[in-house]
């Protein structure tokens, strides 16, 4: 049996666009945002730097939203997470954002774990043991036992 | 026989972000940016306001956003717009953001003309019979004749 | 005796730059933010629309930006607000952005109670009473009894 | 006698926030850019990456800006930039936004070149002949000779 992981994010000001709603960019950088305070409430850091410094990233390679209603400054938004897919190196999110009890968007992010080192191109590496056992905690059903990147 | 709609960008500072790479919900506003360009470049106001303080607006029903090479500051991108489906109020854009002649990004955004009346919930119209005219001269052979949406 | 408006902040990394720290206009957001958070806290609506489709709003004429440090993402910010001058329908507030005990930025927004109706220019108008009461907790012993905007 | 250097810009939706108007820290942003603009029109290469990893940086240590009426979804924008001071290692430049012959905002940016390497602080530099030699053809008369920082 799988949780999610639910954080809430009020709209600020400056993500409304002339529409008068929340601009749909908007909506992705919710999305990374969650997921780091997801990350974070696993104990993993999200860009720890090491000695040599370097340090793991977790660029995008794919993400889609659905807009289903408007956002408005200061409504307040919960999102929820899960993980749909864990492959070596990366990871499928799903999210729901909700308001008054509303579901106003859905997206979903597939993020990949690459070590970042100075003056060398991104690689992708397999993702560090504990980040993976913090993950399964909020995976469906379906998202384990997947080969592949 | 379709063309595509051909627009430039560079990539200015604000846009990258900690990886040292443009962040990638950067890549939703040159879509945006790109399909306004187009629409002026069809003597269409994106934003036009009417008399009595409506006007037409396009709010995103769907995007998504495939990533498959960085982009850096400075970097000036090729961005090509085609149209892959118009229905009755929505219209299906493609991008693809090229650098160096590789492409960097594959995109998709679904739009629907909306009108936008001061005090009253934004509702979908057909889309006016000159934007569409204009649409068309970027439209793959398979967009047209769709009913619905 | 006045008392300051507290409040944190933790940097996303959508907010970060290619130099690896907040991008200098991120700011300005974290101060209309805070300022936001301060108004909600005394009750008062920031966007509050009346019945004929107006609403108060709050346009900047004025911000100033001092960087004494870099913030980094997930750093936590701690940032108080004082108000340093009430006019008639304007505010001066002061920021101070503190990271582990270090002031790394400090800021000043001059702001102007406007109202806002469809279809006609945004005017300035007197701050409603009860704002004016609000702000008046937060207000250096100099910012009363000043006559003028 | 000096001249100052001209661009343009046209407001772009994602820039415009709730109010119909663009966001008042859109302004730094536009600023930063244009500042670029300039340096590249002075051969001068922004984010000069050096063999060792280092390069150039430019981290602003003061901005302000005054708001003088509103611009709006595809405005375009005339742009102003002068060097009003010259020291060792900063660079003082003034803004002015003009939309059709009013100005609309004013501003002023405090830069500082830096060295950024791997690993280590962000230190300031002596600004390098080339671009000091650039930087003086779009300085006022009163700009030079100054010492200190």
């Amino acid at each position: 049996m799988s949780e999610k992981f639910l954080t809430k994010r009020r709209v600020e000001f400056c993500e409304t666009d002339a529409a008068g709603i929340v601009h749909f960019a908007a909506f992705l950088c919710y999305m990374e945002q969650a997921e780091h305070e997801m990350l974070r409430s696993l104990g993993v850091s999200v860009m720890e730097t090491q000695a040599d410094g370097s340090h793991i990233s977790w660029p995008r390679v794919r993400v889609d939203c659905e807009y289903l209603g408007p956002a408005r400054f200061e409504d307040i938004l919960d999102i929820e997470i899960s993980v749909s897919r864990m492959g070596n190196s990366s990871v499928t999110y799903k999210f729901e954002f909700i308001h008054e009890k509303t579901v106003i968007a859905k997206g979903t992010v597939i993020a990949v774990c690459c070590l970042l080192s100075p003056g060398t191109p991104m690689k992708s590496v397999t993702i560090p043991k504990k980040i993976l056992e913090g993950l399964r905690r909020f995976a469906t059903t379906d998202a384990n036992g997947n080969a592949g990147s």
